[in-house]
């Protein structure tokens, strides 16, 4: 028997691919597609511009648009798709009223007692969600995934925590997907880079900070590390690009590091990859179009390993943005929750 | 009277900027364009593939290609756009026999006594000059300018380094008119980004350390600063974009930088644009289709300047890759010479 | 001394190409920007997103944004960039008040009384603002041009008129620009062709009969002609290329249609290019990136002229459809009126 | 128990893409994979510069390239991805030799003694192949499939011909996989439309003749239609577009046209899709990056359907020109010759 779900916003380019990712799903089962008024009891078939594949899928097609409203949400789980100003009113109303809500959107990541989680990373982080019930008087609960770009790093940032990781610059080349749909014009971008997305570099320089930080009973505290990011939109449709200079306080060498990035275990959840970080050896990848479906889209790739200097490791990272980070972020989050028993 | 001017590789991507820009040149005047021997006797507008603009100029379409022979040159300056390995052979013996070699290629950039210019960043290197001739028995020399990504980033690095620069990060998004012509597979780009370019970061960390050093009166010492560069194709037609982190050594603030930016005074020559450096206050600027034509494509654009801690700095900085960093640097390198006496 | 003119729609992406031909025009001012409520009374170099080139105008920066209201019009001449269902209400407005509106608008094309022209092919046709005038008891006017795919595809039709000229079939591949700004999402359109665009086929297949009509005092008679068009987008940000096969009632030869193309004889007003059509020999060519600045991006550029049948010829045609497609032939239409005598 | 397959020319873009189809194939195994000298005796996973997908398959990364030469290939079918002027020499001594030869190659197509087959269309045209041995005195044969742009447009037009269809004119746009690796320049391309592709047309207008045509127990007499093809390449990736009109010898409805489309039936072999056509009904489609995999590529997608005038129909036709049009539709014409004897 599959757990019902229910998507917010499941219109948006994220909302799609949450369509996607759990229209088949072996745990999860979507009974209700939530979008704005004027999509209200129209099938979600007609009204979406459904652009992550040909079709559709056929079981979801004629489900009727609810309202965002907890009283028309027959589900065990709600996954968030919603943009950062509407998730900040709508969420907490499902919450409140005993929804679990997996969000990916950035509006509670960074309370103190909203779980910022990646599973791989700080499942442990989960245990907030006790705190965050007793102290807002909730039946139910929000867990949040971290930014898209965010996701990438600190999947490698992890691993590298115990070899004195202590200062990370990164440039990233970011896909247009991240923007959503209809997103960045077509003018804007062709022939074209924009050095800019609006509060990314902020989301990327702080986000990583409480994913690293350790629950100390009542809250996350912070890991000391400084984060310094350059965010640029290139004519790339899926797949964010990251080049990573990590500086250690020691001397490191780029054995440790590889080993390191393959010292990360994949969880036995239906959504895992089968390897959550790849490290490619060729000179020229991790590539968007070649690399972003690895693992389903869940793995990230990893490449161009370089010394610097004695403390300094230069290396490139690859995930794909709306699947690892976004949806299915989520969707493991939301995995990893059942597994855990936060849901019944 | 202008002066006689010869283009060494005429028919690739970068001669055919060198044919455009010296077309309509108030010193000089194309009189020989040499190529290889399968071209040689035939004419230049029925040989050449020509991508740089609609119309190959009418003054240099009758020109009978030349064999890549001094004694089939008739030129005051001979321009080269030869790939490194056919420059290694062919500049000396151009330069062996009395011509002025003002090369794009990298085969002598870090050469001992080869000038390694950009006018505005280093014209005292060219007293390199009489060194080169001196030492090798040449009538003629070669000066050459720096690979195109590293000539956007030392013009923005010279008026720093009076304010304690020690070390610069770097993560370029290079265009595909810098890979030549055929040059990167539209299969290859399209929807991908390629984070590698062959020997690219190579000389991005080491040209600059020549560009920024002192003339001793015998050779260069190299300046002392430590770089690393990660280099990556983007799918955009011309216009090198980089992110650049500038750490010092002392607290700077924002303020000083910009000033030293502006500071950089334009040379009174033919091709050198009013302002070397634009700054530009948009949070989105610079971007390639937007700002690569600024000053004709000899001004470089730097944007989004921000603080990230005490001493270190980060910015945007972009540049016609084919004309600032490429036909354009070595044409300005000529005017410098002709300026400076070197060329009679 | 100019003329003074004012621009409906000032920001959206026709309305910039307006601004760019018309910063600079030696006949015309530009003295009113006009744009919808939110704008009105901001500088319109604060207000637009510019990006048809690296900046707006400097002698245009500084206009502060007026209401479209005659009232606040202070212009001998009206140009309008405005969407169709705006145009309807507003243009008669001014129309009403005296002005000159020279309109790129789609709403009133089509209407009886009002000249649809391209000033190469049907000149005599601006002799129906007489009729306007009368019919509508206005002091001024309205004059159109006709959609950008339609321009490109009857200027060379006009020619072919006398041959005996009964069918034209057409496949268009038109660029992004002509869908305005934001227009069409980048993920909509990278690694993509959309066969369609709303409403262009039916324009496409009426607009030349109008065109190519005769004027029989009172109004004009269709010309006795069938199209059919087909209309897809492709990933190119300037210039429609189209696809045409032309079937006459007798057997022709490629010579006679080449010589009817290079027939047309350009007219001496500022904004005409050289040559209207240029026809051009390669195998691969007209190309968008390479021809679409031909003659300023007022030249339409012909190639690949083939015999298909007795009958049947096919070529490729290509225009700058916001230059010749759009601003450019509204400001051309504009300086015919005013050497004609309808604008003093 | 499998049968063994070779594949001549396996490294490039088509050579890839019959290794993708067959490395999973329930049917057929691959044995030898061959390619030009210099790879020969070297690793398929190390020489192939792999772009259809991440990995090359795991079970093929080892094979050792074998010379094109009959006697190092262990297989009952080569299938050949050749360029047509080495195909011309080579494909013959394979079929000398025994071998049954499914050629995508264009060297052998009009020949009058082979079989250039559609499955769905022409399946009985493999009687040629009797004919083709007994000509020639050879133990095996050549089988071919046609041209990419010819295979979509020729499945749509075989309904079509018990309506009566006569005259067919097609504009095409072309993805850039067509051109094979490294193919087109991205700087060629980028930005840009190129309304020539060399061969392609006379491809186009004369092989659905010979597919269209009936075999008449010793050659195919050509189909009575006239075709005239414009061939543009745009910037996708995968998948060719066609606009096409159809002109009956009378008066057609468009209900009849669609019932035609989905009257042809699928086959019963393992790379058929379930549906032949698919007749789309939304304004935009079908769309290059949408509907190229649908049915796993081997689907050709039909849409705006327009009835022009009486006897002129006007339709969309996409395929996947790499799958349908290349390696798919040879692994499909070998499955039918399996199916009907032809191969033990």
């Amino acid at each position: 028997m599959r757990l019902k779900v229910a998507i917010l916003g499941a219109t948006g380019m994220v909302g799609q691919k949450f369509v996607q990712l759990l229209a088949d799903h072996p745990w999860f089962e979507i009974t209700t597609l939530m979008a704005s008024e004027r999509r209200v009891g129209k099938r979600y078939g007609d009204e979406v511009e459904w652009i992550v594949s040909s079709d559709v899928p056929e079981n979801v097609r004629d489900i009727e648009m609810a309202p965002m409203d907890p009283k028309h949400c027959d589900a065990d789980i709600v996954f968030s798709a919603l943009p950062s100003d509407v998730a900040k009113k709508v969420e907490p109303e499902f919450a409140k009223e005993g929804f679990v809500v997996a969000s990916n959107a950035s509006a509670f990541r960074m309370e103190e007692d909203v779980p910022l989680v990646i599973p791989e990373v700080n499942p442990d982080h989960l245990k907030l969600i006790d705190v965050q019930k007793r102290k807002r008087g909730w039946d139910g609960f929000i867990v949040t995934n971290p930014n898209c770009t965010t996701i990438m790093l600190v999947i490698t940032l992890k691993p590298l925590m115990d070899l004195g990781l202590r200062r990370v610059t990164v440039a990233t080349m970011q896909a247009l997907s991240g923007a959503g749909y209809p997103g960045v014009p077509s003018l804007a971008i062709m022939d074209n880079v924009i050095p800019f997305i609006k509060g990314e570099e902020e989301k990327v320089e702080t986000e990583p900070l409480k994913l690293l930080g350790k629950f100390d009973g009542e809250k996350i505290v912070p890991a000391n590390l400084k984060i310094s990011a350059s965010c640029h939109r290139v004519p790339v449709i899926d797949g964010h690009l990251e080049a990573v200079w990590v500086e250690f306080d020691r001397n490191v060498e780029l054995e440790e590091v590889r080993k390191a990035f393959e010292s990360l275990k994949p969880l036995d959840l239906p959504t895992s990859p089968k390897k959550v970080i790849i490290v490619r050896n060729e000179p020229d990848r991790p590539q968007p179009r070649l690399d972003r479906d690895a693992g389903n889209g869940m793995s990230v790739v990893v490449g161009r390993l370089k010394k610097v200097e004695g403390s300094v490791i230069r290396y490139i990272v690859l995930g794909h943005n709306t699947v690892r980070g976004a949806a299915g972020a989520s969707v493991l989050n939301a995995e990893l929750m059942v597994k855990e028993g936060y849901i019944k």
